[in-house]
């Protein structure tokens, strides 16, 4: 499958990312790019972007590119750590794979928003369940 | 403001819980119980509640507990370990807070389904803006 | 392998807890409590306990109850929040397995000083490489 | 105070770091390298490197790589993502900052063997305590 297909399936097929408004901007083999325009349904009771919309635009940041890189990772782990609010209607996700061996990937994912101010720093853990010998990253 | 209005609160408040459908179930000095009946808008690509949704209820379980007992508590970090697929159109997360130090807290968040299955743990920190002259727990 | 006799070889075969002075206080199948002495040797440049050493101690405790309650678990990942100092010479850590499902448990382990004080809080995730069929905890 | 001062400070005032035999190898602004000859006193039942011992030498970069960049910074969650074994009798932990907001800041700690295996990845979140006006990352 095409990264372009990829994409397609993953728009479509994740109802939950789709219903939220996240997109994907960018996909290669180094980094996964994911954004969302931020509205009103996306706020909290503190008018800020809620923190479980910006785990999620992380958590599929992570998704695309595990899935780009080796087909069929599952998330085992994530960790979020909110640095500051967002103060822009826009928001940005990157995911890197850090480390690549055998049935574990590990991701940092950057949450910045449109000023590039960064608004969380997060962890994924993914166990990829079909493993093709490759060297380890 | 007692726990009703709190809840009231929340529920209007925050507009992402809102519209994710998840619910404050119960809310006692020792737990808080939420819950969110299971859609399809809420699923990912492999037909499993996404990730980013299960997250969100247990953060929002957290969020429930910490207000009641020390509010304006902001959400320092947060880790969920992913177990099983959910199996049941409900789950419910509850929060339990296991530390409270000086503005420090830390809740475990456990999430089920309706048959009793744990999905996800989660821990959460926070940290408690007004502090008052508390023991330590 | 009787839990006395997991204790004895877990204090001769893990070389450095061992050489750390931490030793295992309780085995049941709720919980598992082990401590250490503090001396000069485990403090860091603010004479505090060194958060090397209150991690060793936590997942030495975590350790010793999987292996109680299924042998031959690997630890993947583990996650600690420092919260205050340890005021005493004496710390304990006390596991306590949230859930087991599969080849996947979830452990909280809570670090306190000889006051009662809460030190730290730590979640372990293991891989138990030999899974019988158990019912979900 | 001179990197070459800091370092001999941690390296003199850090009893449990200095006791477990790591020493300091670099210290520049994007990054601090440590590591430690591994020996019978570092590893557990299985003849592994002790998962305690790693974090300890990740946490200790990162202490070195905060403390070179913004004085007394404690550390308040780490965690820690066990890849593979190491397979030599040599690990190296390198620690980059990822973010520096106001009193945060967040650093990566990749833990590798002397073959160039990634052994652990590591998130630490500090706390800044002496907050100078400085521009975010």
């Amino acid at each position: 499958m095409s990264n372009e297909e990829l994409m397609r399936r993953y728009i479509t097929g994740d109802r939950f990312v789709a219903e939220a408004g996240i997109e994907i901007l960018e996909v290669t083999p180094e980094k996964a790019v994911v954004g969302a325009k931020i509205e009103d349904r996306h706020l909290n009771a503190n008018n800020c972007v809620q923190g479980g919309m910006l785990f999620t635009v992380a958590d599929f940041a992570f998704a695309v590119l595990e899935n780009a890189l080796h087909p069929i990772t599952v998330t085992q782990m994530g960790t979020i750590s909110y640095i500051t609010a967002a103060r822009t209607d826009y928001v940005t996700a990157t995911a890197y794979e850090r480390v690549r061996s055998g049935h574990n990937c590990v991701c940092e994912v950057i949450v910045k928003d449109a000023g590039g101010r960064t608004v969380c720093v997060c962890q994924f853990n993914g166990f990829i369940k079909e493993e093709k010998p490759e060297a380890q990253k």
